[in-house]
């Protein structure tokens, strides 16, 4: 059943010998058609009894399923919202809630067909570029109130644009769900995330209850059930459980990875039976992070790159077709295992001298030149330094330290997985198999990896139409095990293993030619 | 238990090991101490989880058992709406809601001790003298929204009362029950009350869910339930369930009767297994209503008069031994059956001309000087006219003519009943035999009749303190049959005979002397 339901009510009208109260009267016609407990928040009672009247008692009642997760299999629990003569479509609102950028889809429930897609900076971007400088933030005077702010002011904006695009009007949106990382999420509840960065790492909470949109200030109908994705913990959040519902993860009979490349790199490992996760902090360089050329996979940015071994030639291609003015992550991933083919890196991610003549010296040492000043948007050249060469590698070593650390946990080797699973506009857009030349994903049949895009959305979106779905949430958080790679010495020794292209021990990526010193 | 409930908690520290959130380390906390299903409202999140931290994990969560009306069997759904250090007496309001009167107790729940009471006028009187005006002004443009305001603030302006009492803070009451008749309650949950006095007299609502004091405006706990006793229908209000519920007349083996006057005289009779009610309009002579003299058992009020049959010579007695100012209902009832026992009315009613030398022509007739302009406080004497004792004829014929219809409907006889409980001011102050003696009560022996004080008030305290007493008003609601007296033949030929002192059939009031013409 959808998080919001519209039921046909055709009430006979009270009578000397039938004078039970009009919301009585409601609730009793409605005691046949849904199951569990009835009530009507004391913000709708006015609305709801002269909506019947008014509809002389037969139209569509309201009825959201206010089952509040974690406990949300212990019973049924009703709300009547609204009761309406002419339904409209019944619109719901699904948005990721990002640190950088927030995506949302709007549903119609009754069909589930999307009506509307929309997309928004996060505005918090103003009080600090990432988690930690948003939760250094929050502890000012006011700065909580700032942030929450903020960010109800974007999902109010992007509800609008939803909306108008839709032709309804806000106050019909009648559900919204967020997925989020744990301290978007406590930002968004205005709860302090402070001891989400201190040892030992505790969130406010993990698992929400269900809300009101009135009580957040969020200009929705008052009275839309706000469901939150829980976290499992202060490094392992919702958006990471929608992934899980949005690949099946938790569902397949075979053992299947999920990979989701943000900030950090989140990794879920598992099957219908059990699941284990880690996070380690693979992302920067991976998701526009890297100094100076680094950018999101927007407008202009280099996604694929080929340079020709021998002639050196190279070709690249930007999102949109635009003139380059930046690099993003799977872009970043082309360049360097292009590099690595042809010769002008070396097996420890080290400029050769002399290799390329885009190759030249700089104070900081070598710099290879992308996409020289007259080609590149804004006349500014994009440039591979040394040190974006470093962080590259400690980045896809992070990223194949988790994996393996993972994968040991559980005694299996990469061969046992069916899947991988690839999140997010890294997943999007990456070429596998130059993440495997790398050394950054294990050497497996390319058919193995599969894009599942914006899996944050996707849960979010499966949440408000299926009960099943709200409830494999819980599900997925008692059953999943996280591991805290930060604590965990067998990471440290298998990340200095992968500093290497593809990695110290070549045998694992026989796919891989080896260029020889 | 308690609608509110202190719990003490001693929680382990997080750790790397133990590093659950906050919130969910409470509620783990908690669910080894209560059974149910746990949520925290979304405005006390903040709170409680900062009063966790704060008292380093051990203190005392505040519990309510978030139960509503009517479904209460149904589920246990517990809401944690606080936690703190050192607690301080859990204290809970209850108010039984008058139309012209408010009286309310400030409970410990911990210990079920009242640690204060307080009283005041209705403020809504200035909209309107009684239930009929006050709904017609509810029509006007912002009618209903004035009549809600002037009731909030009157049960703010008590709580605070109650509150400097007890030496707390307001915010610290931390429940509220209200017993109050149907129309009372509309305006109090800001409904609009206009089909109550139309035909077919439809609520909007019988059995209020449960609701946040903030949702109301109320300046108590934010989070503090608000539970409304329910009501039978229109004319069967929560206040007479409270009086259900104080006189216990629903879980009585033997059959009894309990008879409340106010505006009108709302009658149950019953026992464990079953209960029939009704209502008539009885009341204005009784409860202050009679022209220019009638006033409420305020002080300065005649509650008791004696006339010694012979000498006539007339002693009365006011409430607080003050100057008197007026008559209240016991009062009137001593007057006119002392007047009929001394001759000077006669059964029908009608003063005899020359019976008392302080009987005096009028231009409407004859009228009895009760206390002279000399003795009299404001100088102004007080008077029964023949209009007013028309009047007192009037509602005392509607007493017995209810009562009567009532048993008659279960083929039972006055005998037959084991107590009759006499609710409200009336019951503390009249004479049951010179209720007798008029022919308005059933002439029983004297030990019959019980009186029960203000049971509206011990009604909504029960509700406060007990779990048990709050699923009975659900039972009650669920198993009493209410009759419609104003569509009722039966009523109207009872109604009749009953205009006579002590009535037209004398054999049914062997106790009281005939006094011939």
């Amino acid at each position: 059943m959808p998080i919001v339901k519209y039921i046909s009510v055709n009430a006979p009208p009270p009578s000397l010998q039938d004078n039970s109260a009009d919301i009585d009267r409601l609730k009793n016609a409605l005691r046949a058609k849904v199951p569990g407990f009835l009530v009507v928040p004391f913000a709708q009672m006015s609305n709801v009894a002269a909506g019947f009247r008014q509809a002389k008692f037969s139209g569509t009642a309201v009825v959201n399923e206010a089952v509040g997760c974690p406990e949300s299999r212990r019973l049924a629990y009703l709300e009547l919202v609204d009761f309406i003569r002419e339904p409209a479509p019944l619109a719901a609102m699904a948005l990721d809630l990002g640190t950088t950028h927030l995506e949302a889809t709007l549903l119609d429930l009754t069909t589930s067909k999307p009506l509307a897609r929309a997309n928004r900076e996060n505005s918090q971007l103003q009080f600090g570029e990432d988690v930690l400088s948003r939760i250094h933030y929050a502890a000012r005077p006011g700065g909580l109130a700032n942030l929450q702010s903020a960010i109800i002011a974007d999902i109010n904006y992007l509800a609008a644009d939803l909306a108008a695009q839709a032709g309804l009007p806000s106050a019909l949106i009648r559900a919204l769900s967020v997925s989020g990382n744990p301290t978007m999420i406590h930002l968004f509840l205005k709860l302090d995330p402070a001891n989400i960065c201190r040892e030992p790492y505790i969130p406010v909470l993990n698992a929400p209850d269900l809300y009101h949109a009135a009580d957040l200030g969020l200009c929705l109908h008052p009275a839309a059930p706000v469901f939150v994705l829980p976290s499992v913990g202060s490094y392992f959040g919702g958006d990471l459980i929608a992934g899980i519902l949005a690949s099946g993860l938790d569902e397949n009979e075979h053992t299947s990875m999920l990979i989701d490349v943000g900030t950090n790199a989140e990794v879920v490992l598992g099957n219908k039976d059990w699941l284990i996760a880690c996070a380690g902090a693979a992302g920067p360089a991976l998701e526009g992070g890297v100094a100076r050329m680094g950018m999101r996979a927007g407008p202009g940015a280099i996604e694929h790159i080929r340079i020709k071994p021998g002639s050196l030639t190279m070709s690249y291609e930007t999102v949109g077709g635009q003139p380059a003015c930046g690099i993003c992550g799977s872009g970043i991933i082309d360049l360097v295992a292009s590099l690595y083919l042809a010769g002008i890196i070396d097996l420890r991610g080290k400029f050769r001298p002399g290799s390329d003549s885009r190759l030249h010296e700089t104070p900081t040492g070598l710099s290879y030149t992308v996409v020289p000043t007259a080609d590149a948007a804004n006349n500014r050249a994009i440039e591979l330094e040394q040190v974006d060469l470093d962080a590259m590698m400690r980045s896809k070593a992070a990223m194949y330290a988790v994996l393996t650390t993972l994968i040991s946990q559980v005694g299996l080797s990469f061969a046992d997985l069916e899947k991988i699973y690839v999140a997010g506009a890294f997943g999007r857009h990456i070429d596998p198999e130059r993440a495997v030349t790398l050394g950054m994903l294990p050497d497996l049949p390319i058919k193995t990896y599969v894009p599942v895009g914006n899996s944050s959305l996707a849960g979010a979106e499966k949440v408000l139409l299926g009960s099943h779905d709200r409830q494999r949430c819980q599900q997925i958080m008692q059953k999943i095990t996280y591991i805290e790679l930060n604590v965990n010495q067998e990471f440290m020794m298998r990340f200095s293993g992968a500093k290497f292209i593809p990695h110290t021990d070549g045998s694992l990526f026989p796919s891989v030619p080896i260029m020889n010193e």
